[in-house]
């Protein structure tokens, strides 16, 4: 069945308007931000191959495609508040899109952030979502706030998207339901929207892990002109992964990538704070090493033993 | 030669932060709108093959990328403020990036938009910009606002970019001069923005023409509730497109596509207003027909007789 341009909007992303002035439709969306507000924005792009696996249900798909996108939100401890979508696809796919908008569209709900413009063309499958949030003025969280002494935090567990995928490579072998809590954390990773808002005047630096701890960790120790000594074995990790080699488990969780949790420092005086912050977005924080003013990344073992570094970033030119 | 993703944001798209809080490379891009104004948001993909011809110079694409978001703003009277660029590349090409760039920058700088966000990855080419702009709240030009007895206008000339293709496809025969001239038209549109403003508070509706005359007239004809009649040889045109056989004219400033020029509404008692804001944006503006209450687009000729609508739309999943 092939359904033109204008139909395929019309029939799977239109929606009653809320928030914004104009929804779906015109030639521009037009909101205002709060008083007081400033506005961030992220744009993420997903290409097949090498943001998602050709064997990903659409409704996955969807739910991730915007799932990076709010993770970027959180990030900076923005609320999220409305969303564009660009989506190239070979053909004009109706189940696809029945699947992919319903995946896309209930975790846009479940994040009351509302699609206000939306682009569809011919071509190979590609997803590229322009995501907009609110944060009060001066409060947003950065790569380039993190000072020596503060602790270093990481949100949930690392490395089972990674593990997933060595899965699908055939590196690793995994069945059952061991195989489908991993393959959901590949495919429906839960953006830390609320763990990011409730760290507003706790964090002095945040990122999401989308490269890989190690990678992502780099930016903000450059951006902030620090560097940190990391307990490699203090990684948290879900019972799957700890089952799994030690070589394994320090790759998948040090360089795994596509994890979307945030790493994030915070002053040891507010160690409690952080820890309310965690309960309040019902949201597990493991403190994993500590930013120091000597430049560069330390790994040191369960023993406080030195480790080299040799674990690889996620580039998506390079891997 | 490759280069990873990092380093080619950094040493393309990096460039000194003006308005934005925040510029390319933390989470989000952070800014605030200002006291009074709505933000006006689109987002376009390009998609070789669709939107552009493998054979086009980097800099032109960088230009039109930006441009068709630009176009958008206009068609809705906003000022263009910012726009983030995610990019997928079959591999990290420095000479394409140099001149995708600088086309891209130099139209960025000649309206004062910023480019606050990036993302590159590797993949099939696909160029996906959304932009932000500012209009006073309540003055958006939208394409709700056409009323029976409205005229109805086009800015600049149609059909070149059309007539470009058609000379790349073998259809029409252009050389020399005239070849460059559409070419241009089809490779660098200017983007109507000082024409877009100067028509707040003076257009009663307003579209920009990507998929040719008649089928966005139709969006705002629908999405007004009203008809219009069109004087299919009153449409401005270049005089290489003059030197066409009628047919093409009319099939390429009717049906082209890719013109980029805006179609709005205006009463005829503002028809001064209207050209005063034509001189001060610098462009033409042509009265092409008349919006009416009765449903549907009735075409006629130079001598008024009415010409059956046979002209097909552009749909990027049918065409």
């Amino acid at each position: 069945m092939s359904l033109g341009e204008f139909d395929l909007i019309q029939k799977f992303f239109t929606r009653s308007v809320k928030r914004a002035a104009l929804g779906v439709g015109d030639d521009c969306a037009l909101f205002a931000t709060s008083p007081g507000m400033q506005l961030a924005v992220s744009s993420d792009m997903l290409v097949e191959g090498r943001h998602f696996l050709s064997t990903v249900a659409p409704e996955r798909l969807g739910h991730k495609a915007l799932a990076v996108n709010l993770s970027d939100l959180a990030a900076c401890g923005a609320k999220p508040v409305a969303f564009t979508l660009a989506l190239a696809l070979p053909r004009a796919d109706e189940r696809f899109l029945e699947g992919f908008s319903r995946g896309l569209l209930a975790l846009a709900d479940l994040h009351d952030c509302e699609l206000i413009g939306g682009d569809t063309t011919q071509g190979p499958l590609n997803i590229c979502i322009a995501v907009f949030g609110e944060v009060p003025v001066g409060n947003a969280l950065l790569r380039s706030g993190a000072k020596p002494g503060d602790d270093l935090y990481v949100s949930g567990t690392l490395g089972d998207a990674r593990l997933a995928l060595e899965v699908f490579r055939g590196a690793v072998a995994l069945e059952g339901t061991s195989f489908d809590a991993v393959r959901s954390a590949m495919e429906t990773p839960q953006p830390r929207v609320a763990l990011g808002m409730a760290l507003r005047g706790i964090a002095t630096s945040a990122i999401d892990v989308s490269d890989g701890l190690l990678g992502d960790l780099a930016h903000v120790l450059r951006r902030s002109g620090v560097g940190a000594t990391l307990e490699i074995d203090a990684m948290p990790r879900s019972t799957v992964m700890a089952a799994q080699t030690v070589a394994w488990q320090r790759e998948c969780t040090l360089a795994g990538g596509d994890d979307y949790e945030l790493i994030f420092s915070a002053p040891p005086a507010l160690a409690e704070p952080v820890r309310a912050a965690a309960r309040e977005a019902q949201t597990g924080v493991t403190r994993i090493g500590r930013i120091e003013a000597q430049a560069g990344l330390r790994l040191i073992d369960r023993d406080g033993l030195a480790v080299e570094n040799r674990f690889g970033s996620f580039d998506h030119f390079r891997s």
